[in-house]
């Protein structure tokens, strides 16, 4: 019997049979919700939510209650692991990431460690688990997750956000091999970091490639896949997703990995990418997050579209980005109640 | 004989056998040439230079001088239509494009017209082609440019550059009705737009869809590709390119459009991508922009590896995006040297 109340999205990417499609969306413990906002009040700024395991739980579990939604993602932050790997950040309201230090040379590399203890320094990530897990008490399964490594490095670089990330694209070109030496660190990094997460709890963990779409097909292959691979290999404990947003062109290089789950953008086509990808795996996504800017009904329609379209085959539904913040939580729920009520027949 | 000396893009463009492939780039008149930077420097900001049509030819002549390309590409902006329509734009130094007013609502379509007279609103554009025409004398055909009407319908609602837009999102799935009426509004006047600077000397007209990639197929063909497909049909007199970035998905649709040319991001492949055109289009690209950064060796093997993928097909070396301001102009020669002395069999 499994540990879990309602373990349908375990089930769906253990390829076995269930009634309907299971769902949960990117995103889902956050602005969108005012009970996040709340909690988010009481306290000082966004990352002192992310290292508080209390308080990180706790707006793990609301959209469970809340939102109805299958599965509970942790609540934290890609960029802990650059941080713990010892380039601190800030998140500046109605900016996003800032870094003092970046990466752009040799000279720069020592700021980085990979020897570092995971458990130490990253040991809030864990708690935060493992309260969440006390907390839902079985009713549904934990994501753990981390960016994947080309992502990181992004931000590595460039220390703060881009449009197009241009100066981590440069690295690529001009100096390849430092690029690898920080790919290959961060890497060592994200697996003992994923590790830790299954350890405290995490049945499911993501690896979001949130920037994969600013390189081409040759560099996203040598920079990107190369070492979400090393990832993927390395944690057999539970299943693992991979979300490469905007690498449309790379999915079947994708589909050769030794992960369970393939997450799709809304520009993805779900019958293209079951094609590229075959049988053997699930996929998860890809609702435009925009789509729950429409009225109810609107929704409703896109949604049985999207589910239709997904056959009868492994999907577990998702939007195809995070859900924007300033969503009407009354939406969201029309579109996890749409999907709930679709049966698989 | 053809009224150019260079007529090599027009040639490829027909689908005439040449010797090599003819070579320009989306952005080539701008901030990489110090040259570029000097005319700027003597007026008040980038607005009064795309107003002045003496200014705006001088600096659309400069690449051909000064980096030997095959075209040349009228200096403006895409903006000057949402400004024409009754939306002025400023373009703020660091920041981009800004809008004080904008339509979100049926009560703020009256604030565009689509009855405007375009030589009127728009002669300083014309103007500058005239100009620039007779100080090329004839050597490279002028290549004439405006948004597509997605692109400008993106501005007009969001009234700034933006990472996702999800406003302009949110109409079309929140008031189909009202993005038809809008997107119509626009190819009304960039039809009228395009026409007018073919009669002042354009050779080619190319429509930049900027931010396609943010829609999703089916969005993409009901508000992207229907108004491109109007303006394609519409325009007889000279050859048309379509660049609509990141629609990868759409490239089927493109294919049967009654235009010559699609362009390409760096993210789509060569090869797959003339599988999905077909033979009977030339295609444009579509070198990763931040190639040039790495040194003149690697810049030289990637753009023949570039090249080599081309096969003997119909195609026009360009980078995949405008060429960033930092880049070095050595290395953009380097570029354009590379393709000039690769021979087609």
């Amino acid at each position: 019997m499994s540990e879990y109340q309602n373990d349908l999205i375990l089930k769906m990417i253990r390829g076995e049979k269930t009634p309907r499609f299971p769902v949960w969306m990117m995103r889902q413990a956050g602005r969108i919700l005012p009970e996040y906002r709340s909690v988010r009040a009481g306290l000082k700024d966004f990352k002192e939510l992310v290292e508080t395991p209390e308080r990180a739980a706790e707006v793990t579990i609301q959209p469970v209650d809340l939102l109805g939604v299958d599965a509970a993602i942790i609540f934290s932050d890609i960029l802990v692991v650059p941080e713990a790997m010892g380039l601190p950040y800030q998140m500046i309201e109605k900016k996003g990431p800032w870094f003092d230090k970046t990466i752009r040379s040799e000279a720069d590399l020592n700021l980085i460690s990979d020897t570092i203890d995971v458990a130490d320094r990253l040991g809030y990530v864990a708690e935060a688990i493992q309260i969440a897990r006390r907390g839902l008490n079985g009713r549904v399964p934990i994501i753990g997750f981390a960016g994947a490594p080309w992502t990181i490095l992004c931000y590595m670089v460039e220390g703060e956000g881009s449009k197009t990330f241009s100066k981590s694209k440069k690295l690529l070109y001009a100096n390849p091999q430092l690029a690898h030496q920080i790919l290959t660190k961060i890497t060592n990094v994200t697996i003992a970091y994923l590790k830790l997460q299954i350890q405290a709890g995490a049945a499911i963990v993501q690896l979001f490639d949130s920037w994969a779409g600013v390189l081409g097909p040759t560099e996203y292959s040598e920079f990107g896949t190369k070492y979400v691979k090393q990832i993927c290999d390395a944690i057999t404990e539970v299943p693992v997703t991979v979300f490469a947003k905007g690498a449309y062109y790379a999915r079947h290089e994708l589909a050769k990995l030794s992960c369970q789950t393939i997450g799709l953008d809304w520009n993805m086509g779900i019958e293209e990418s079951r094609k590229i990808v075959g049988t053997d795996k699930t996929l998860q996504g890809n609702l435009d997050p925009c789509v729950l800017y429409a009225d109810f009904s609107t929704i409703e329609t896109k949604t049985k579209n999207l589910l239709n379209s997904f056959g009868n085959q492994r999907h577990i539904a998702n939007l195809g980005h995070g859900v924007y913040p300033d969503t009407d939580p009354e939406k969201v729920k029309c579109f996890i109640e749409t999907v709930k009520g679709f049966a698989i027949n």
